[in-house]
């Protein structure tokens, strides 16, 4: 698991990538509840390139702030690759930020089901250029998955930044 | 300067407060940057209270999304009472929730100035019956400043709730 240290280092290095590129991002998050917003605050100057986040912890949130369709959430349901995509692409327009990384899942220790076991964790990033989204099955404890879930979200802004370098 | 150990405890003593009145929360977050969302959501079982957060990094994202007037804005500065109760006002209403703490602040190092000091925050809960609004100025670095702020807003949100109880 990630430690403290981890984190912030990851969140350090969205920072240098995100000046380097002159790029604003933001994040949308179920599962993690704001923790990737935190760790991205961390930095010193972060306001410079961070616009802030939708923390969708309930549904309807989703909707009303992050413009999932009901359609969506409905047919595929909140832990999904589709949910994920769309929470990324709503708070992208909403925010007003180049880049969003989303994430929606289930921390547990409650929430699972055969179907979407806990653990079940999708990451999406989307920019002007499309999304890429990720599926995780994490095997610890609620904090525990927070972390791993913040940890990839980060990793998955930092290639996404890479990869719009020249 | 409070532990992860009191920080989890706070969050948790929201939980309790929040099921026991059947009551839903929400924060609006600029200076602490997601850290009192992701501590309320360290409690498992908090996705049947807690809606969600809006965290207004950049001032622009405080007016779209948390409705602080421009004006508000521009005549008192982002880091002000009038504005920490709009956000908490706004985000209740984006948010859908019956109690929202906002915290707006100057987390450091930079962004201080003679009249507005590094450290100097203000905490506003919002409910049906009306808002209250703190003022505090933190002497810790920025991760120690975010800490506070957060231990700050989860202990007003408890009291709040407490002050409803019949």
């Amino acid at each position: 698991m990630p430690t403290d240290d981890e984190l912030l280092e990851l969140a350090e290095r969205v920072g240098s990538k995100a000046r380097t590129a002159k790029i604003t991002i933001g994040t949308a998050e179920s599962c993690t509840g704001g923790l990737v917003a935190h760790l991205v605050t961390e930095v010193p100057g972060s306001s410079a390139y961070f616009r802030g986040s939708l923390v969708t912890y309930a549904d309807q949130v989703k909707v009303d702030l992050a413009d999932v369709p009901e359609a969506t959430l409905a047919a595929h349901g909140a832990v999904s690759a589709q949910v994920a995509v769309a929470m990324a692409e709503g708070a992208r327009s909403r925010l007003g930020a180049d880049v969003v990384v989303a994430i929606t899942g289930i921390a547990g220790p409650d929430g699972g089901s055969d179907d979407k076991p806990v653990g079940l964790t999708y990451i999406a990033v989307a920019d002007d250029r499309g999304h890429d989204v990720q599926k995780h099955v994490w095997d610890q404890d609620r904090a525990g998955n927070k972390r791993l879930s913040a940890a990839a979200a980060l990793t998955l802004v930092i290639d996404r930044l890479a990869s719009r370098a020249p």
